[in-house]
């Protein structure tokens, strides 16, 4: 049934292994293959967010040169259950602060699985969104499903979030003002800093 | 850990259970409980997909009436593996025809758990995206976990999306033509009908 449908249809997409919207303009899955690139380019992504320290495939290289996409790469290794060092939160803190980067989206974070690394970095958006705990984690174990990892849990509860958030803040207050500050937008000419976003 | 994040931010937001972002605009869940409410809001929903042939809690109710939005039923049984009657196709089909309106976005699709009637319906979706038949299935089978159910899968398989496609095909011809017909669209004095797309 399946091989007349796509016979039928040159058409059909094949999205990556463990492909899902996270949010507008965010996207996760496992390692893309080339036969995943005709459903990708229907994403019209503007950057890919890839967290393994092993260099990007070359298939993989020649489509985002070809797409004109970003590729922003943050090396963690690729742990097991029992080892002991755990991911670097400073790695994840720069890869949030790409994502959360609207200039960089639509975006892609992959991994090789889509599993722990990828699950870690969304989970730590997620907490960044003020979602409650648990809920982060169920989304979390449905995509590592059976190979889901304490570690990992502990990893994403323990991340802090605070000071990224304050970050955001200060952001938005140099933008907009708040409360009785508002009308701190109003005196530009003062010389109050714009707002510098930096990537990585 | 949870509970002292719980206290210092009010704000914290719990999505419903088997909660997901399947499209720009559509959304995915088990069955929102008042506890769901908050979060809920975050998405300014303009319409809800139920699928269940019981009567809408009445909480539940109580918030779409206070947030204008529109809900839209389609009684589906809830299932067991072993029940030998299936779901009825039309009434998916009546769901999808809800569903891809985009004046009815955002929009939330949930039965009581968002396993296995909104598998159906979000699979069939998928088909109509034209995804490859493993891709439908996998995302089917994150959601649904051990609770998955052959039946289910067939009756995504065997899905007939063609009928759907040609009436699309035939609304995007008449507001855009296609192909040497493309012209049509410079005469619509001549009668041409302006496309109607009906919900329900």
């Amino acid at each position: 049934m399946m091989i007349v449908d796509v016979e039928e249809n040159d058409d059909v997409l094949v999205p990556p292994t463990n492909f899902s919207m996270v949010e507008d303009g965010i996207f996760r899955s496992g390692l893309p293959q080339p036969s995943n690139f005709g459903f990708l380019e229907t994403l019209n992504l503007r950057s890919i967010i890839y967290l393994c320290p092993e260099a990007y495939p070359q298939e993989n290289m020649d489509f985002v040169d070809a797409h004109d996409i970003k590729l922003f790469q943050f090396g963690i290794e690729g742990k097991t259950e029992s080892s002991s060092t755990s991911i670097p939160s400073h790695t994840i803190t720069g890869a949030l602060k790409v994502l959360i980067d609207v200039r960089n989206h639509p975006v892609l974070i992959h991994c090789k699985r889509g599993k722990h690394r990828t699950g870690c970095l969304v989970g730590c958006f997620r907490k960044l969104q003020t979602w409650c705990l648990s809920s982060v984690f169920e989304e979390y174990q449905r995509f590592a499903g059976v190979k889901w990892r304490a570690t990992d849990l502990r990893f994403i509860e323990t991340f802090e979030v605070m000071c990224l958030r304050q970050c955001l803040y200060s952001i938005i207050y140099q933008y907009q003002g708040y409360g009785s500050n508002k009308r701190r937008l109003l005196y530009q000419e003062e010389g109050i800093q714009k707002p510098k976003i930096k990537s990585i």
